[in-house]
């Protein structure tokens, strides 16, 4: 039993392990090593900031999961995870950085002892914290068992939120209001970028009444001027200009849920192409969230947004959103659905997304976003922050 | 020719690049497929938040080292890294999160039409950012090269700190020094924990005249009481108490050049377990900072603070230490040496250290640490901050 508090009762846990296991009799494997933090912590409720070593949770063919890390993230794993003591396993401190041996070979042999080393083994081989070294160790210390790619079979059994996730979600998109409302307040000409960032960090942590903030799968990223044509800049010292665009990808964040929200700052008299670009990505938007609900697709809900876009001279086709929920760095995504043509998934109640509909030229970037849950209806829009372009003097 | 000024001469990166060119000599391979995002910025100065995706820096037989990324995180290297265009390659958006292709396998493609799809390549195995996925993308696409592991070739040339480089670390060291001069300011029974992060985040990135502050690759850690036993969680919105110790596991950055520091803080009156681990730890210290000097090894520099802490009773044998200096998330260590017995690396003057002396027990846990420079004679400290246990009532 934790000494925290979970975040989740043990119904709802006991109900993601049955969903994930049905997905592997999907799939057809019997045994699931995930090493995505975010899957680890909705299936055990783990948290800590333990993935820079090689760690995992085993989805045994029967039974509680089991954590595997490094002995002082066991200790985590008791405060934090619903699983027992006999369900933690922490390996020794020499498995660290040593080129010589590798956790993933010790846990190989955990499996073998636990009966468990010819099953067929689903291992995530396009997540970040899973190496080609990991793969190469687990695969050698397991030469009876079929090892296949199950890249995203926890993420998608993620998608429709629960009550209890969708209120974490409220609380971020609360946290993330308050943020933008922050910065409209203190930018300014002069203001130095790292100042503003200090400002927009200490807001999303101490969060708001009621829902304290975590720290966000991904540090705010607000580049000026031309620089905002590449969209993943992070901040310097220099002081802002008047006479330059900013656009603000930032997020709330409680208890690791996350809610993205993007808005853009021109400080003066902005030029044309904000203000065209302004006005086709709201319209654009509109149409969006007419589409954005339970029976349509993903590419129904994009392709309405580009529509308005082309009908404006803008071409567009790649992705214009994607699935939030809970994360880890490096990326707040959920990475499994994408708004964008060919896919064809049914968008179903529950379902969450930032609707990401930045525009970016070779010399400017334009965001203004909003994050969603779907429903039957018209999407509920977890932030509230008015839907403009911001023009400060 | 970047918009952004070079962190950097170009002198510097050339002497990079010839220092890791004579390393991949030894190692026989003839390309470097560089994803650690420390070893791409370190090699060519490219920053940005885009290590989400597939990227990698190409170091090819001759010429200038290439950027394969993302279409919009080209835009940023064409701002952040001193290669030229013909040198930035940016990939179409589709392949982003996209079961069906996977940029390695473009990346293949493209070394393979330069002429370079035969040689011995050499991967990093073991990074977070070289999935399983990407490396099995890589070598189906390779047909005719011999890949081999170079996890770490990059990284062990950057033990040994520039001048330029050592000036960002002493940035980062009075950045932390402002830091914990915060916490003890603000923190006593009563603040919750995210409000002093808060207060931790914004003097951190708010940085010391002359230097801004940059993210650290790791979040505040600062565990209370039990809780920190458990070295790697997070915060949350309780309150301190009287009657518990708190290790703050912080950094300062600076052109992402880290400066970790850890200091513990008690509220209240300290149980002797806490009174006789800071004086154990502080002998062992000053121990170890006497061997922490060019021409001794890495176990000798632990092995030195070890035999102090067993006099006081305190049997510890793990890795007390590691090399710091440009960093991503998800860690702020080197991942070269460790200071433990075994490491017979021999200390050179340049090399930088976290002298991380952590004591963690079942119930408690303490952490008085120093960053610093190896030098001919007594280490230089990169921070400033009283070394002992700091009590608050």
């Amino acid at each position: 039993m934790p000494d925290i508090p979970l975040n989740f009762s043990r119904a709802e846990y006991a109900a993601r392990l049955d969903k994930t296991r049905r997905a592997m009799e999907s799939a057809g494997v019997e045994l699931l090593v995930v090493t995505d933090p975010s899957n680890m912590n909705w299936l055990t409720g783990y948290d800590g900031w333990s993935f820079y070593v090689p760690q995992c949770v085993i989805v045994p063919p029967h039974g509680e999961p089991l954590f595997f890390g490094r002995g002082m993230d066991a200790v985590g794993a008791r405060f934090t995870a619903w699983i027992g003591e006999e369900s933690i396993i922490g390996y020794p401190d020499d498995y660290v950085m040593n080129p010589a041996k590798h956790p993933m070979e010790l846990l190989a042999q955990i499996l073998t002892d636990r009966g468990w080393g010819r099953p067929r083994v689903g291992v995530e081989m396009d997540n970040y914290w899973y190496t080609a070294r990991s793969h190469a160790a687990l695969a050698a210390g397991l030469p009876d068992a079929r090892l296949s790619d199950t890249t995203g079979l926890v993420n998608w059994q993620r998608a429709v939120k629960s009550p209890t996730e969708l209120d974490y979600m409220r609380k971020a998109g609360e946290i993330v209001t308050a943020m933008h409302a922050r910065i409209l307040e203190v930018v300014a000409p002069g203001i130095r970028k790292n100042d503003l960032v200090a400002e927009i960090m200490a807001t999303g942590v101490r969060g708001v009444p009621g829902a304290g903030g975590d720290y966000p799968a991904i540090v705010p990223l607000l580049p000026s001027g031309r620089e905002a044509a590449a969209a993943h800049l992070t901040w310097d010292d220099r002081p802002m200009r008047a006479g330059e665009g900013t656009f603000f990808e930032i997020a709330g964040c409680h208890h690791r849920y996350h809610c993205p929200l993007s808005r853009t700052v021109f400080l003066g008299k902005p030029p044309q192409v904000f203000v065209e670009g302004e006005k086709a990505v709201l319209e654009g938007m509109e149409a969006g969230l007419e589409a954005a609900r339970a029976g349509n697709t993903c590419e129904e809900f994009a392709g309405a947004f580009y529509a308005v876009l082309k009908k404006h001279g803008i071409t567009k086709d790649g992705r214009t959103g994607y699935p939030i929920g809970v994360s880890y760095p490096p990326d707040w995504g959920e990475r499994t659905m994408s708004l964008r043509p060919g896919d064809r998934t049914v968008l179903e109640p529950g379902m969450t997304f930032h609707f990401m509909t930045g525009l970016w030229s070779d010399d400017m970037g334009l965001e203004i976003t909003e994050s969603l849950v779907i429903t039957e209806g018209a999407p509920e829009l977890l932030a509230n922050v008015p839907r403009q372009l911001f023009v400060k003097d």
